[in-house]
């Protein structure tokens, strides 16, 4: 169990309510086992789960469902069972990680504005597909980086940027989800560094907080290139934590956690 | 008089009933009087005018306006009265002629996009007087030479533009006007070389309704950088015969329409 100081530290991300527990299993899963042949011992899943506040039977009944959606396969070993992703759940783990695990230095610098020939809705789509952030019907604002659809015409951004252009980029409906994010994750930076030195099952607690709560938000939107996005946002500032905090729990291997679980 | 040749060659000009005979004085004055000092005689005036198709009441009608707004000043020297652009006549006259002589190789080449943070009329209107054109509630193009409204965010034309988007900057209200101002020039175009040299008073004749039926249009919207026009359209098109009009039918001196009056 982890002591009680790295739980308390934890409670702001726990209280968010980040979405249902086959989710927040699936970052788990994303962060610790997405190598290939990588599997989470069920003790050692269970005392993970436990450690988030997740009941005994609600993970039964995650780990029931993502086994038949496809995500994760289960193998019983003598009397221990080894829990892993499919070769689909890796899949969808990987192509979200370069997304999650990004710093904000990776974020590409420069932007692009490009014009549509037309406001209807197919082309709007496949703007939005293509990771544009829409500002007029037939306008839409990206990384330079990322691929116009057929037919538009891109514009190389400007290096200065005013500030409204900013505002009308960052992501609205996420506003909200975000100023709570960075609270939480404020308090638990504010409080570091901890009394005692983090055992391997609490950093991997800690790392799945913040992992799942970061991932549910910044997938939700296009990545906003770092000439367009606002410094002093909510959702740049939990961007910095984020990456300051996985970098300063590095990720346990499953032979740490098993041990520590074990001793 | 001018020949009946050159006469009937520039019926399909006169026919295209260009505004009022004020303004058609203006278009004559602008082109052959607007250095300081320069100063029509009332009987170079009045057979230019005649060959103009304006009735003698009509021209003095015009004549008198001009005099009254402030265009034009009036003098006396013995029985014949001498008539030349006021400084303020000067000025206006000297505002337009860069746009109105400008040939298709002046044009500005290349373009730029501007986007308003609002689209309040104030704004729009900043824009349009910058020389802009409006595409959509908040998105203007223009000459990569004009000057952005204050605030608004400019980018960088392409090189390569879509039809669609040439055919959104073509003023589409005056497609009709321009394309009936291709086919008078065109049948002008086509009837040349003149059998005969024409005389200074036929070619004074001549590129007064060249400049007058051009300068109706091309001043009623802002310049369109050639990378936006569309090469095949009528404005274009026009351009291209009114220049090649005015340097193969050389401005006459105000001496040589007298001489060839007097003669």
């Amino acid at each position: 169990m982890p002591s009680e100081t790295a739980y308390d530290l934890t409670a702001g991300l726990r209280g968010l309510g980040g979405g249902r527990v086959w989710s927040l299993m699936i970052s788990l899963f994303g962060d610790l086992a997405q190598g290939e042949g990588d599997t989470i011992q069920g003790p050692v899943l269970s005392a993970i789960m436990a450690a988030l506040d997740v009941r005994p039977e609600a993970a039964r009944v995650a780990l029931h469902r993502l086994r038949n959606d496809g995500w994760i396969t289960s193998t019983k070993m003598g009397r221990i069972s080894h829990h892993g992703l499919t070769p689909f759940g890796r899949l969808q783990s990987a192509e979200a990680s370069p997304r999650i695990y990004s710093t904000p230095d990776d974020v590409p610098k420069y932007w692009q504005l490009i014009l549509l020939e037309t406001p209807e809705a197919d082309a709007q789509s496949a703007a939005i597909e293509a990771g544009f952030v829409q500002i007029l019907p037939r306008v839409f604002v990206g990384a330079e980086t990322s691929e116009p659809p057929q037919g538009a015409v891109a514009l190389q951004g400007t290096a200065a940027v005013p500030d409204w252009l900013r505002n009308e980029v960052t992501p609205a409906a996420l506003r909200e989800e975000y100023a709570l994010l960075e609270k939480a994750l404020s308090s638990l930076c504010d409080a570091l560094p901890l009394a005692h030195t983090p055992s391997p099952t609490e950093i991997a607690v800690l790392r799945c907080l913040v992992v799942h709560n970061w991932r549910r938000l910044v997938l939700k939107h296009p990545v906003v290139p770092s000439a367009l996005s606002r410094h002093d946002a909510p959702a740049h500032k939990c961007h910095v934590m984020v990456a300051d905090l996985l970098a300063r729990f590095p990720r346990p291997t499953l032979d740490e956690i098993e041990q520590d679980q074990a001793g």
